[in-house]
């Protein structure tokens, strides 16, 4: 899709979502099935095209991006896994999740239905084109997709075969579409017609999601940031919460559900301090310590080059990297409190040994997930089985937590009559 | 709540947000029973405000404005009689949606939770304040109420009952605030503030609508228009088609579930368009008629007044009164596109003997509500057992139809482990 095909691609659109509102399993499970298939034959083109895209980046790029941009056998191996999980799962459309019998006698059924148009606007990885598809696809959505320019080739590619898919199981190639113009304003101009476009979905960072969240004319599915805390509680067993927040920091430390601040009581901190500094040495973890918490762990072997004291705005850091804060709290209230300030409402833990304590902070807590002894790292669409994700939300609105194939659809209430009227 | 004192109220709306989000039934049930005693015992004081407020209303005002506006003995009792009900309902929160045991052990609870902060801007009738305060504080959330400026002095004092009820009940008496600034730029400012205000609810006619969702920057329930279809298949048993017709049609023709356009079949245009023109004289409904039904009606008795040819614009007039659209049509796929083209995806029927073509136009009409032999008035809160409604939303996102008690909750994800880590 460029900006001279806009209208007739758009119309294709609609078209598409027409059709795939009352497609039966089989078809969409035919359609995945057969994806996976090409993306074995086409492996050497799949490369080939990926290759194109590595080679225009320049050479500022970081090392990172330019792994997020990579496609290998080994990740489309793991395209064609996820593409298997999303065929094994159920479809969602049609499933009635309400019924009951008016006054009068109208059986009334809410049931859901796909949400229409998805804009899925995202950035480097590629491979994000195949898992945003099937999942909206196997909810009976179209989906059109706006990767990164950077990754445009292979974008394109990864396109043409989920359009070869479709069109091989006799379903129309317009149901997914990408935006090959690299013009940024198109993006606007899209944004802007909620009379083809019914839901837009940013992926990406926190600019590209307030630029969506701005301009979008229709509602909008946020993955925004995580600044995710773990709550030593007094009583909580040390090495639980070693093994937690090691888990939860370091595993991976660049996504939205690593923990960002650690909080500890005060009667733990002096013993469990040390302990956890240890342990987060190893992997190189950086500190961003209160007052209390430096006095603590400043005077330790190897503090001087990992240990500083906190700034105020430290506590609202998402640092997605091998970095944290810090802080000493006097209760858990204060713990509550702190996370009620600085939280942004996507995963939050406690680890105590008190079933009473963790459900207070449990039922205070206002985020899409909050733990209790385990690792804030569970919150993630694979994790919970939902098969995959289009992102975590952390609006309150529709989803909150992973979206899966459920979350991707609306409502309908049929009902069925026999000449019945309102009194 | 004014400009003044701004700071400190929205402070207290979310202290008593906090608060609300763990209160337990027999707290809330007990509000609303005080509520409801106190609307007897006030009885006097809320209709002498109630006729300040109508003394000031300009001799031009409407008559309709006039009566949406008035408060009497009968209204109380049925603002009481609603009260009743929602005290009657199941409390949505804590309600468990979702349960798994993740890999690993973690057990993983989607709870219903409150969604927050509300901002309700309605018009005219004083008698929503009552309704929207027990729908939002029964499933946990405080709401700030901003009604027309006509009615302050009733708003004023039903929100001052309604603080009364929570302080005797022991509960924040700020989950409960009204806008008695009647500067209009204050809606603005508060809808810039999604620090505070979780979800804006705007009820009441499109241009307010409109503004709400420009401004908004928190999400937004939208109550839309309604031009909801009829349509009479070729097999339909035409006494049913009549009966729900003149039900849908003439019971409230104000009403956003009420019919506007008839769409008929060609091959029962000539002999069911002369027995429905007939039974909706009685009531004095104006038709603006295609071709083909304009040389069927004009030449009957009566039409001269009734019957004019219509312009295309007709089929997207929300009408709101005793005057409707009517097209005959080739055939069931006709109707389809027909609603596809011209509907608001708010309510949407069909009178059939064929269950096969019932389901057929179940199946692709994307509506909120799409009816088989039965009246689109049953489109509504109280007639689909939700003890009363915040509105009807035609959106997709969240909620579609009448919003409850469950659609004014979000989920949390509690989880439950015992030192899990992710691998």
């Amino acid at each position: 899709m460029n900006r001279d095909s806009l209208e007739k691609d758009l119309g294709e659109l609609k078209e598409a979502a027409r059709a795939l509102r009352s497609l039966p399993r089989a078809k969409k499970d035919a359609v995945l099935a057969k994806l996976g298939s090409l993306l074995s034959q086409k492996e050497a083109e799949v490369l080939a095209a990926n290759a194109k895209d590595l080679a225009l980046l320049p050479d500022s790029a970081s090392g990172s991006f330019r792994d997020r941009l990579s496609l290998n056998k080994e990740r489309l191996k793991g395209m064609r896994e996820s593409l298997s999980a999303v065929q094994a799962l159920p479809d969602p459309v049609g499933e009635i999740t309400e019924e009951k019998t008016l006054s009068g006698g109208v059986l009334a059924k809410k049931i859901r239905a796909p949400l229409g148009v998805l804009f899925l606007i995202f950035e480097s990885r590629p491979n994000v084109a195949i898992e945003a598809f099937s999942l909206a696809f196997k909810s009976g959505n179209v989906i059109l997709l706006r990767g990164g320019k950077e990754s445009l080739e292979s974008v394109t590619i990864l396109v043409s075969l989920i359009q070869e898919a479709l069109a091989f199981a006799g379903v129309p190639s317009g149901a997914c579409q990408s935006l090959t113009d690299p013009d940024r304003s198109l993006i606007e101009t899209l944004l802007s017609r909620p009379d083809v476009i019914d839901i837009a979905i940013p992926r990406g960072g926190e600019k590209l999601i307030e630029f969506v969240s701005t301009n979008a004319k229709m509602p909008v599915i946020r993955h925004d940031r995580g600044l995710c805390h773990i709550y030593v509680h007094q009583d909580a067993d040390p090495e639980m919460a070693e093994t937690i927040i090691e888990n939860a920091k370091v595993q991976r430390p660049g996504v939205c559900n690593a923990m960002e601040t650690l909080l500890v009581h005060e009667k733990r901190a002096a013993t469990f301090l040390p302990r956890i500094f240890s342990r987060l040495s190893k992997h190189g973890v950086k500190w961003n310590a209160c007052l209390r918490s430096f006095s603590i762990l400043s005077p330790l072997p190897g503090a001087s080059g990992l240990v500083r004291l906190a700034k105020e705005t430290d506590f609202d850091t998402e640092y997605l990297d091998l970095e944290m804060s810090c802080k000493v709290v006097d209760s858990l209230d204060d713990a509550i409190l702190h996370i009620e300030l600085h939280g942004s409402r996507h995963s939050e833990a406690i680890v105590t040994a008190s079933e009473p304590d963790a459900r207070k902070f449990q039922g205070a807590i206002d985020a899409a997930a909050v733990y209790w002894n385990a690792s804030t790292r569970f919150t993630d669409g694979f994790a919970m089985g939902l098969g995959g994700e289009m992102g975590i939300s952390t609006q309150k609105l529709h989803v909150r937590g992973p979206v899966g194939l459920r979350e991707l659809t609306s409502v309908r209430w049929i009902l069925d009559g026999h000449g019945e009227i309102r009194e």
